[in-house]
């Protein structure tokens, strides 16, 4: 079942670069665990901002949840989830 | 070259069923050669919604311009687009 | 697994009344029967609006996209769907 | 009397984490005990966020000002207040 | 139990001119009733805009939403209602 | 002349209590004085938040102006000003 | 008594072209007399808009409401109205 | 050439009395002056609001750019700017 | 001077089409023959969308406003006006 | 390939003045060198903000968003990027 997601990053100016580097480091790690895994479709960098765009594919609300809110830049970030279903039109069958 | 697109269709309530699904018709085949093409990569349908995300691969932004202008439903719709490029945490090498 | 949907409807000031009434009457036949289903948890009326707040429970997201497109007055409705899970507070078995 | 309440939390991002917790609890409780007392019908998690979506069944506007101005989180919230009324399509006798 | 509530009005320009005005009349006349009764507390023109403020003292959301989706002309109005209660600093008995 | 003024209040999280309270209780008092002589002619608070729909009836703007400015929690409100005038359809004669 | 007042003219595309001129015509003489009588004291048009700001030195509200609502073109205007006073900087003693 | 400026003043509330009054001051000077020399023809504080509308008569965008920019409370002001130009309504000669 | 201006074309569905086509023949050769003049230095088109972003050069407000509302497709245009000045990092001699 | 970038610039108040000033000298640098180079095109500064409208001619997305996320300022800026394209009226060769 997929969801599209938008993430907009804001770290606090005044966060030491050692803290951000660490949580951006662990992040990164955590995200593509779950690119491995299948559950984080796709990740895109929208241009010029701090901020992406994923698919992901999940169970249920409740396991999209849960990975969102363990994201180590969870506290930092706006989320915004919209839910999505196969397009009449598409013709890839995983699509879904 | 990745955009997001996102596609709001808004049918006047006064157009003919039969016009309206032979626009529709039209529309499916257009989108559907675009997929099999690889220039339309993906097309979701926003749940609830007479809505979709899509993503699209193209040379320019020229060339999405008149891939969108061509559409045969774009008189009825509202779109808006997004540019994207590759994050650095995908591990997806097709993700750009 | 749950989500909240708002339906705001807005039929055509020159839609006559009776094509009107027969498409509300197949809407509350169509509600009910979800309702009694159990896929439509709930139904509230926003005071002073034409408009409602309910609450449904579905296997997925392309359930629910098919049952809210079949609502009669689905041409004439503006949607937005919000997709929920448990909250760690509740102490209700099913609000999940 | 039935009314819709969204809440989103933002703590400041400098609270000690001891000090959050503790209210975090206190809110807890406070908000089970409300539940249990029937006043506090539903509270959902929306996903992908620090809110949630709520059902209050309480006597007056002024129950309900009170008890969500003694939410131990209420300084750090954002509050939205919805009055809802019995839907004419709603089976369910007590969604009123 | 009281509550704010705001109407705009948008009579269709294509609407004859008798046709409005009778609607008008019986807006007029029902609004004094209730205004009578003690149920329509206050009602102020915005000014520059066919539009009112007004104040309403109901037994319930159900009540008001009945009183409201009753008025002649609400097919042609966007309503928003705002639940009141009584502020700590007033001196009004009766503002509540 | 009357003016409906919606006041929002954001008090700083690090201003202390005791100061806090002191403007408070400034509040209260100065508020109380306005509404004995007359100017201030009614006061609600908004469910849910910290906010207040009020009444004033007051020479001029300017003399409006001088009031709100005067305020205790001024500098810790955002503060909108409608100007109302009498509604044909009001029946209370010092509506106006 | 001064106010700000900013209308945007929306002439529905299917008003004959003489009957629109006709409006325009006694809105403009309307405009000029109320502009020698010291009633409306400025007007400039937005660039590139179908819009004014104007200035407008009145005795009340209700003095401006009726003057707006007698404006030929109101019924195709949105008008919104901000109340002015003094500025402690101003220079200019009838700025008031 | 006449341009309409919206002002609004945030001044940090860290920010020192005496900062801020010797700010405000020569604030009150700068204007004073630009009033005198005929570039700023009119300003009027908006009631219950720290913000003024303001006209100016400048010979070009870069003359009024410098002048807003040298604003002591500039880097505390949120600025709009609309050009303006005659309208055809007006029957003042200056107004332009 | 410059100016940027966004124009939103929105021409009613039910134009015909050699209206329609007619109308843009006209603003085609009106826009180029500003741009030959010099007046309208640049047009670009917003990828999926029938709207541009142009750059005029011009003497004053009264001249832009002179030319925007002689576009022929003024009527069915949304157009907002952002006056520009020279930028201290460009290195354009005529960028001002 | 085109794009129009708007860039506004939020300082922290908090930035000791010769922190800042280095910060804006090395962004005078950069944006001159790319000035120069050809990918930067234009810069214009809106008036009376602390903004920019920029237009960008670069190879692709990705290149677009590496150098806008190189700007020496990109940590204190809001940035929005719009697609542009050849317009079918413009008379200019390279403004596309």
């Amino acid at each position: 079942m997929l969801f599209q997601v938008r993430m907009d990053v804001k770290i606090p100016s005044d966060m030491p670069a050692d803290v951000a580097n660490e949580i951006k480091a662990r992040e990164k790690a955590y995200s593509q665990d779950l690119q491995r895994s299948g559950k984080w479709r796709h990740i895109w960098r929208l241009v010029g901002e701090y901020a992406n765009f994923s698919i992901f594919d999940v169970e249920s609300n409740a396991e999209l949840h849960d990975i969102l809110t363990a994201l180590p830049l969870f506290p930092y970030m706006e989320i915004s989830v919209t839910p999505l279903c196969r397009h009449p039109s598409s013709i890839r069958e995983n699509d879904i």
